[in-house]
């Protein structure tokens, strides 16, 4: 009885997927703040040329450079493992495989985009990298990925976390990165935040806002972003090809995918690589796994919004819960996002892809029976896309159907054990699906499209 | 250019390999406190029949039972890695490779014993594993072994730690162990040290009591060790074994093995499978790897001690500092131990294998540089073995040999992050080496052998 399929390096995807060539309609494009169309140009400010193509191609399939699969090769081909002990728990007749993307040594799905991001900045004579982390999941990728291309990385990390979570910080600097707490003295945004409230505990929004006013003042600096956008989520196809491969090996194919969703790419990351299939009439269902205390995609509006929470950013057409929407302040930071990203938002308006919501007691419940059977602790995010899982091998008890169902562990929550301190403890509360907060929120959306 | 080596769930190995069969000498015997041998059956109180005969047997190879090898499929074969990145930039012509035991879900090496423990006490009938801990590893490792095969597991932790590293007990708890800070109220030893300190910092030696005192007192209890005994390096040899089907595969073969080495059980896991060789006339340096301020291989005595710091255990004949030495705090939890196994003390003693103890902060400057280039940010055990390779592969620059360096990656340092904050920081101090209180404690040392 096998328990893991490994690949050998050399099958590691030497092609990303691009799903937007299987798309029925061209994705929506982005709009400046006048409600018109923002072309390409605008973003390479902030990001270089190849990046900034791989968002508006349209092309199939795109080439891995060598150097990055050279990278690649320290934690991947990631394993697929077979749940038996899982399935054995649940007595269900379904079988359940997860991807195993917590073998990073960043401990999470992320670095698949930073690595890929550094290598086209390095290219580009790029010489320091900047962006914002919340709980420091993000910022620990592009920390190691900028190391490894001898990139200096600057991190502006929301201050509440940067005091509560100093492990994640720690792990970054270690890393070579240089870790501020936002708001900081050292923009013109952040000196604005600082005067209003010198002990401002700050948020993702403000941090986005100093890494982008950087990057865009200086010629030598980027700004990267660890989801949402098009080529974030084309990065992180390897996931998925990879899990393609690890199926046919063990001569099967999925009837449901499930991933967690914040702002995307872990979930397209995962299912866009068996949408060509789909597209093409095979019956696979591709479910986005998102708490209930942040529904965008099943409460949301589909609109025109911006990517951050302060409105700097262009228009995109998306799932969104209105941008200035505060989620609940549950232990699965990495899905506390307003909106989603445009392709998988469009996918699900076009009905091509589901998505449900799980509350936050039974993602820990999942977690738990997880570790206690497969021995990984899970990620909080990681914990959604385990429970959405469990309920359909539930669910196959009840139809006697030997469901194959694959979800993708998207990361370890060993920088999570206060989250299974409190669950273990019963104190853990199901966030009231904060129907108000967001009506007044999506009342605010600019009326585009 | 290949990174990993990575072994197919068939090429675990399905026998452990016994050193004793290959060393020159039979162990020297374990004695009561009258200084009289005693016997194995002294062991039954507190162990299973079939682990206490593997911790007396002179046999070579020793079956692995299949049900032992199929948990172990949920994290091994471990990869074998050829670290390239760390090898430029050293510069240095020595190939270096590095086994990396940190894939386990608790993170380190102890599983591959923890695991082999709980099933013996399964099959014996056991009902509970009772267990001390410190930092957390072992207790770790123990709580997700007794759950994946459906054993209660009480940890008893040292009381400073439980209140200072919370994380790790958060694991236990997690994988459904019953931890309880000692000193307890739940023991007489516990009481007792209770009584004469209400606020009790605790300490390994208090609660190897508590759980000893247990495991005798109940039938259907045993008591589980993490490292020192002959069985808990037997079962870590899986490393080696592994390690050795991977050069081979690679084409090399190892000058020189590094690992670090507090109880002995990771260093004979790694080392003692290529030991035959050695005993066959091959050249091959195996080098236990210790810290400065516990030396306890380079300025230890060999001599019969106690294996606990409270002199409850029969006597062994290792290289000890006395078993009320106190080692420093430094950040390495498990090289803090004042004894060594006594394989490993015997064949260090007879010059079969070589030791060498390095200062805490060349550790950390090795951790991060090994964080910097090969991704994993290792334990701080594991960073002893890093920096004694890093150590030989700059030995090779001035000779320009071409040295074939393995070491043991023997866990994440993911639970560690405040010790690296503290070394990024520059606080973190290399302690002098505590001459006079090894040689208090050396002087009352019982006159045995």
């Amino acid at each position: 009885m096998q328990t893991k399929i490994i690949l050998d390096e050399k099958d590691i995807p030497t092609q990303w997927y691009n799903v937007v060539a299987d798309m029925p309609n061209p994705p929506a494009p982005p709009l400046g703040p006048d409600g018109q169309p923002i072309g390409p140009e605008a973003l390479l400010a902030i990001f270089p040329e190849a990046l900034v193509q791989q968002e508006v191609s349209a092309e199939r399939w795109i080439d891995i450079p060598d150097a990055v699969r050279e990278v690649l090769t320290l934690w991947r081909p990631a394993p697929l493992y077979r749940a038996h002990r899982l399935e054995r728990a649940l007595k269900t007749p379904a079988k359940i495989y997860y991807k195993n993307e917590s073998v990073s040594p960043a401990g999470s799905h992320k670095p698949n985009t930073a690595i890929a991001q550094a290598y086209y900045n390095k290219v580009a004579g790029i010489k320091t990298l900047v962006t914002e982390t919340g709980a420091g999941q993000w910022g620990c990728s592009l920390a190691l990925a900028g190391q490894l291309f001898g990139l200096d990385v600057r991190v502006f990390m929301v201050n509440v976390s940067y005091e509560q979570k100093p492990y994640r910080r720690s792990m970054m600097q270690t890393w070579g990165a240089e870790v501020h707490a936002s708001p900081s003295n050292l923009t013109e945004a952040g000196r604005k935040f600082l005067e209003l409230d010198p002990d401002s505990p700050g948020s993702l929004g403000i941090a986005i806002s100093e890494a982008v006013e950087q990057a865009a003042q200086r010629e030598d600096t980027n700004y990267a972003l660890g989801s949402v956008l098009n080529h974030v989520l084309l990065h992180q196809t390897v996931i998925g090809l990879e899990a393609r491969q690890q199926l046919e090996i063990a001569g099967d194919y999925p009837d449901a995918i499930y991933a967690s969703c914040g702002g995307g790419s872990n979930f397209g990351g995962i299912a866009f690589p068996f949408f060509a299939d789909k597209a093409a009439g095979k019956k696979i269902d591709l479910v986005a796994v998102e708490p209930t205390s942040c529904p965008t995609l099943t409460k949301g509006a589909y609109a025109y919004d911006h990517g951050d929470a302060t409105g700097l950013t262009p228009l995109l057409k998306m799932y969104t819960l209105g941008h200035d929407f505060v989620p609940p302040g549950i232990h699965a930071g990495g899905l506390r996002y307003h909106g989603d990203s445009a392709l998988v938002s469009q996918m699900y308006h076009e009905g091509l892809i589901d998505a449900v919501a799980v509350p936050q007691t039974e993602t820990f419940e999942a977690g738990v029976q997880f570790a206690r059977t497969e021995g990984i602790v899970p990620a909080p995010e990681s914990t959604h896309a385990i429970a959405a899982a469990i309920r359909d091998a539930r669910q196959c008890i009840a139809t006697g159907e030997a469901r194959t169902i694959l979800f993708n562990l998207s990361g370890h929550g060993h920088f999570d054990m206060s989250a299974y301190d409190r669950y273990l403890a019963n104190e853990l509360t199901d966030y009231e699906y904060p129907e108000e907060a967001i009506r007044e929120s999506l009342e605010k959306l600019p009326n585009f499209g």
